[in-house]
């Protein structure tokens, strides 16, 4: 079954870069209210587009941009549910493209559009994977259940009510997200860890007004200093975190891991080729990687305080903020770090100033998925038959609340599979997919539907995170 | 011939304030490019006003905000000039005045507008004290140059270049500038020291952008907080400067010094009534006068780094500036000390991150002039019979960059004869002048004028700063 199925996506290539590029034709950018009508637009296309291959589809939620939810029985009682979002970042800044944002073009294997990687090529990738086992058998080996929204980009909350709300309903043996990256371009991977992530904001305020330095100085503290000196109290010279008690509940790697890490393919510096950095930095006695992946970090955001008009205006700022962001790792409770820092912060505050502290203003506990878990095992071979190469087992720095809330609600091992790469800028102008990614990812995705019957199912919580 | 004077003074008082209102009615904000012929007719009403009186007047400059220049002979050969400016601060924030900016009004002894104390009050003042002698006698005691400018809010050179040039013409006894504060509402003071003013701005870069939080937290330095590191490492909990040799050149205070301060009517928090401070901080082992007069201090006036749009954007700034400007006194040098404090910001950034500082962006030499100066002796005597009421000696945190130029340029001592009030809102809404100091300081300028022929000259440089 498999192998017509692959053939059906090498021989359609050419549709799909074509259908692909129908897609990527929509200025479906979330956070722009004026683009409202595009989401809806590029979510009927979408919508139309599964139900053509065979699923039965709707459109969900009336006041932000609505979610795709498309449907296809299958011949076992196994579901696995497709996650995937349509929206896309702003096409910022418009000057540094060299071609329109969104009019995709093809260039030397690679499809360039905003949302090309992130997310639209992905998800396209699974939809072909979908759309090949359809057309090449009669039923799917199992149930498939897309679940696409239009608020990734800007933060929405359709979603995860949706979710939240229909729990019964949406219960899964796996759910699949590709908006991540493989590890190198020859290399898959399989991403069984994300940090979390804690954000704050704290404000210092020596006064009621800025002050006149000359007929103040001396006597009036410096708001700006005093924050300054509070986070140069937070956080050490390589990155380490002064906070006492951050580091108590962090869980050390594992021997396996750490031997896992070692035994990637060389490449610890490949991230930073293009960031213009000096050099890395960081906690004494880890790689790279493993700071990136297994260590919790703690980043002054953004710092603003005093005059910012031009020229320098000698004053004494009365007031000065901060927004700091946590990364937290396996088994970092957020409130309670957000407390350790709260408590710090206000200890470390000196009596001639004050300070105060929003939030947490966003939440989100480090996930760990056992790799051992016959899912994830899935998630290996379909990618192995895929890309025809051994994928790796990586963690990620980065946090996708998402993963939290299928793996927390829906208690089911949640599978990254990336089909991007780092290269392809997301976010970023130029973004683009390789289009031998697409082919790939749709096998991947084919065969990992496929075999979902073989997989055995496993007792306990099958997210790590709970335990933390 | 003072008595006269005097009854001419107050007889008059009703038209000097009708007089300074008309004076008051012109919005001469120099900062702003639309208002640039409000300041010509400013200082054309201004020079129709002395030329009046009876002073031989022009409009000197062409590029920028004119000068006025006003001379009167003399029967003696002393020369007195009369420094004062003629512009004024914006009137923002416009929505915290009680009364209209540039209609001047008057409400229990105060005239209320914008520019009333800072400087055309206290200017004028000046202005009717020269009056009172022509009109009392047939001719001044010495000879009288006023030299009033249009840049002094604005930071123009106009004036310094014109005082440059012209050094030979302008020799002079004494120059006399009124544009500081009385002790308190009863103590009128001579302002015998000044302090220095330094600005740098330096930026601290550790990638070409900004870098998402996730991929690159653990491996990537963050400049906002290298940077908050920095300044920290500059400025200690209470304000002690970390750099190393900074205090190398500081004068400490004479017995005599300590002993007056000590001896000033004791108004030591009268200063931070209205500005919501906590409480006063500051180097151990001094008086917040002490501090505020005679010690040096590095302030943070501005810092920016990061996403500063809504939201918290959990990114690893790229970049980070923050304006700092260092307070001088005797007799710390401006450039030896920008260059201590570039070593040290060089030193102690580390490797993986680089630092730019540019500067010094504006570069003042503390000033302190010998109390036992004949002229300030003479200042002292004025201000006791024009406000009836002994003057105390003081200094002052701030700097008056023209001050230091007269100083330099003319090598003549500069006599600080402050006739306004810290109450009076110099560059805050809602400005005034007091009616009695109008009247108060226009005596103390005639009687001023009239003893200029007692006084001896002295030999050597009258500016201290000059020996540091």
């Amino acid at each position: 079954m498999i192998t017509k199925a692959f053939e059906y996506i090498s021989k359609n290539e050419t549709r799909f870069i074509k259908e692909l590029q129908g897609f990527l034709r929509f200025p479906s950018v979330s956070t722009q209210i004026a683009r409202k009508n595009d989401l809806w637009q590029c979510a009927t296309w979408l919508k139309n587009h599964l139900e053509n291959i065979g699923l039965q589809t709707q459109l969900i939620g009336a006041d932000g941009h609505p979610i795709v939810l498309a449907t296809a029985k299958g011949r076992s009682s196994k579901r696995l549910i497709i996650y995937g979002h349509y929206d896309v970042q702003p096409e910022d800044p418009i000057d540094q493209w060299k071609f329109t944002p969104f009019k995709p073009v093809t260039r030397e294997g690679f499809i360039y559009a905003r949302g090309a990687t992130d997310d639209k090529g992905q998800l396209f990738a699974h939809i072909k994977g979908v759309e090949s086992l359809i057309r090449t058998s009669k039923q799917l080996p199992c149930e498939v259940i897309f679940l696409i929204e239009g608020e990734e980009e800007s933060g929405g909350t359709t979603l995860t009510e949706y979710i939240r709300t229909h729990k019964v309903n949406l219960a899964a043996d796996a759910i699949v997200i590709s908006d991540t990256t493989m590890y190198d371009e020859n290399t898959p991977a399989i991403t069984y860890g994300l940090r979390g992530l804690v954000t704050l904001e704290m404000t210092v305020k020596t006064a009621s007004g800025d002050l006149h330095s000359g007929l103040f100085g001396g006597a009036v503290a410096n708001a700006a200093t005093v924050l300054a000196q509070i986070i140069s109290k937070c956080v050490g010279p390589n990155g380490d975190i002064q906070i006492p008690g951050f580091y108590d509940n962090v869980r050390p790697l594992t021997d396996w891991e750490k031997e896992n890490i070692q035994g990637l393919p060389q490449n610890d510096d490949q991230p930073f080729k293009d960031t213009g950095l000096k050099q890395t930095f960081g906690e004494a006695g880890f790689s790279t990687l493993e700071r990136i992946w297994a260590r919790p970090t703690f980043e002054t955001n953004s710092i603003v305080g005093g005059y910012t008009g031009t020229g320098v205006k000698p004053i004494i700022p009365s007031s000065a903020t901060a927004q700091i962001s946590i990364r937290l790792v396996p088994d970092q409770d957020p409130d309670i770090i957000a407390n350790l820092v709260k408590k710090h912060v206000n200890f470390t505050c000196p009596d001639f100033a004050s300070i105060e502290i929003k939030g947490p203003l966003s939440a989100t506990k480090a996930v760990l998925f056992d790799i051992e878990d016959p899912m994830i095992k899935a998630g290996w071979y379909a990618l192995k038959h895929g890309f025809g190469a051994d994928p790796v087992y990586v963690r990620c720095g980065s946090t996708i609340p998402v993963a939290n809330t299928f793996s927390e609600e829906l208690q089911s091992p949640v599978l990254l599979m990336g089909f991007g790469l780092d290269s392809d800028g997301a976010h970023a102008p130029n973004e683009r997919f390789k289009i031998d990614n697409l082919i790939s990812g749709a096998k991947a995705s084919a065969y990992l539907i496929a075999n979902m019957q073989k997989t055995r199912p496993r007792g306990g919580s099958r997210c790590e995170s709970e335990h933390g």
